[in-house]
């Protein structure tokens, strides 16, 4: 019999895991419940989409500053912003097994003893649906108990908040501006997976964009937009990116809009970021509860108002991965497949692969040399010498390297190098002093080919 | 009476705030014990000197590769690690008032009820001893209980050692190679202190270099002088650095050597970076606690052997405090003291002040304009057009930007713009065509200046 193709999905993980980009945590002790490392390529992946964010978000605006702010805050925090009391899953329990089941999603849980079955369809009575918190909690201090309870915080969002008036003195801003962030959020979410789609612990990335309440609708659809042009700016597909918004019902209790930039994953479409309005709710209730006035007063003209917020939030790890997928294409050749990955240049792991054409006549030493030379111009560069070079140029393939170059005979007698591109795979001979000039110019002018749908997508 | 000058410490405890490097996390809480968010200008200064880092011990070597790995793993991890039984303090109770305090910390602790003495010298009984561990506590999942107890990791190291084989395997590497990882590590620290210098949350920066072991003491020394020339190539006093080596009584449990880069902070010398020999320790006991070989085997010689372990580790935060401090002068001019940070053009926040003249005359659109193509170069730029161009040079001099750029008649009739050097005071003319170039140039060739050292320090 056939061993039956792997789905899509399958087949993402185990690239990740053969070349290092995502393999399980603590894998040796049987793992931890959908919790993951990132390998030597995946790291360099998360940084560039960290970094790409960052600079749309940061860097290239000139009303958005950058903030860092503690995983752990004041556990007042939480009860102010709602955390406490709000947010949590119905979850019901089995008093035959002893398992416990989101009440919402009883349809895709099995019966531990029965798995054939739904929880509740088997002989096990369950309970009337309890709320159970999603944030993490620890003590901090040398004294357990309540008055030590502090929480990891779901969102980096109330970071932002709380240094609002900091931040804004500080930098001499007036509204509007935005106040940015990239950090690790915890959800001790009950049903995660899907691989890195959703996890318990995640990279978040958020800007809370404060505007004067007259200029909030505007400012929305401007977010919006600019964030759906992001994606497309990185070289994901169009055809498969949609903006969608938000019915009523679908709503957080802190907002009054919200439009998902949603991408077409293998498993169906899902959120890839959303953009809230979260209206003045968290600037006054924080006012509320600490006793601070969270408001922008001018004065000269003695305005004062509490400023509305347009929070644009995703997670870096569920960019990457959409990145990752959206990337992947089996391409057929005449006479065989390819596997590539067609990262943005700025996206990919490896910018640059370095090759000697064979293992003599001085090509090694001298590929050394020019990969050195990259290496220390900060390329992200990778030498390898093993095997035929169309092999070697495949290897690069996979993981989405944009540039291969490869040292011959020509490069000891002319100096000349070939590059050979990746999507188009076309060869260039370059001259050696020209080759950084050319790979940064080959980066910006980089287009995203036409391409069919990979194979299970 | 004179007002009392401020300690160095708090002169830069003040400037963090003021500007926005550093403020009190929760502070409009009343804070949470010695936790700290970054600022805008704090999070850009974070980010260099994590590339910096980066660049120094991965980008710019061919023998070191990265990894990010999850905060919460396994807690059979931390069995096997040695941190449940071992990562602990000695703590004893005082039956009296309840409190808690460290053991061999007593004399620098108060008696709550009479804060002129130490715990025990008042009418309380302290118990004996015990030991406190360090680690901060969860649960993971739906039900809280021992079955679901994790805990936040307190060092990055161990999820290398958890990845050794994957990261080898996947790379196709061989010893010597290192794996590099930066992240949040948490101890729950009964007496942090001294601003950022020490803090529960904190972010890590550690790299296991794996060795074939005959050649491990030679590594020791390679990366002991490697970590002690990367600080003083980005501009860290060499006056203010030293390397100690550890006594015997004073090595953790799984090192044979250790080497401290130390740093002459004004509260005394410190403890900058670590190079710690983790001899074959964790591999064989993660080999031994999970079954699994943790081995370098090569296939075509058959040799086979576990790796010995060299750790440089420090903490992107106290790098970051360091920088700061060093950076600090209060210069003394002719007429007058100006406040400087005399940063690494890397390590500064912001790189270029663009500033028109004066308000009017299209200089400030020009300005704009000058500033808007360097942000789009990715270049970390801040626009100023408010007082005095004097005191605006003032201002960036107080957060070490090293380059500001003036635009003014000139600038609109011929093309040129003045770029007044941070450092030296310099002011040159410079093409706006060239600006680019001339920048950059400036921050290859940037030398630390000589100066004396800060009032207070």
């Amino acid at each position: 019999m056939a061993k039956p193709k792997p789905s899509f999905m399958d087949t993402i993980v185990s690239l990740c895991k053969r070349r290092g980009f995502v393999f399980q945590a603590s894998e040796i002790y049987g793992g931890i419940g959908n919790t993951y490392d990132y390998g030597p390529l995946g790291v360099e992946l998360l940084r560039r989409v960290r970094e790409a964010w960052w600079n749309g978000v940061v860097v290239e605006r000139s009303d958005v500053v950058g903030l860092d702010s503690a995983i752990i805050q004041n556990p007042k925090v939480w009860e102010v912003s709602g955390h406490v009391g709000g947010f949590s899953d119905p979850m019901v329990d089995c008093k035959k097994c002893k398992g416990r089941f989101r009440a919402d999603k009883l349809e895709d849980a099995k019966c531990p003893e029965k798995p054939s079955k739904q929880p509740g369809q088997c002989d096990g009575e369950l309970t009337e649906p309890r709320s159970f918190n999603l944030m993490f909690k620890t003590n901090v201090g040398p004294v357990e108990g309540s008055g030590s309870v502090a929480y990891l915080r779901p969102e980096t969002a109330q970071g932002i908040f709380l240094n609002f008036l900091n931040v804004m003195n500080a930098g001499r801003l007036k509204p509007p501006f935005g106040i940015a962030q990239i950090g690790k959020s915890f959800r001790n979410e009950i049903t995660p997976g899907n691989f890195v789609f959703r996890t318990r612990e995640f990279e978040q990335a958020e800007m809370e964009f404060f505007v004067p309440p007259a200029d909030y609708a505007q400012w929305f659809d401007h977010w919006k937009n600019a964030r759906y042009e992001w994606y497309k700016q990185y070289g994901i597909d169009p055809a498969k990116l949609r903006l969608r918004d938000h019915e009523e019902d679908e709503l957080a209790h802190y907002a009054d809009r919200c439009g998902d930039v949603e991408y077409e994953y293998p498993f169906g479409w899902g959120e890839l970021e959303g953009i809230a309005g979260r209206t003045d709710y968290d600037l006054k209730h924080h006012s509320e509860g600490s006793g601070t006035d969270l408001v922008y007063f001018d004065p000269q003209t003695k305005e004062k108002y509490t400023p509305f917020v347009i929070e644009p939030a995703g997670g870096i790890n569920r960019m990457a991965l959409t990145f990752l997928i959206d990337a992947y294409e089996e391409e057929q050749l005449e006479k065989d497949t390819r596997v590539v990955l067609h990262f943005h240049p700025e996206i990919a792991p490896i910018t640059v692969g370095v090759f000697p054409l064979v293992k003599k006549d001085g090509m090694p030493e001298k590929a050394r040399e020019i990969e050195g030379e990259l290496r220390r111009a900060r390329m992200a560069t990778f030498y390898d010498e093993k095997g035929a070079i169309g092999r070697r140029y495949r290897r690069q393939d996979e993981v989405g390297t944009p540039f291969c170059v490869t040292v011959d005979g020509d490069t000891l007698s002319d100096g000349v190098v070939t590059v050979r591109e990746r999507d188009s795979m076309e060869q260039t001979t370059v001259k050696v002093a020209d080759l950084r000039a050319y790979l940064e110019g080959a980066m910006r002018t980089w287009k995203r080919p036409e391409r069919v749908a990979p194979a299970g997508a």
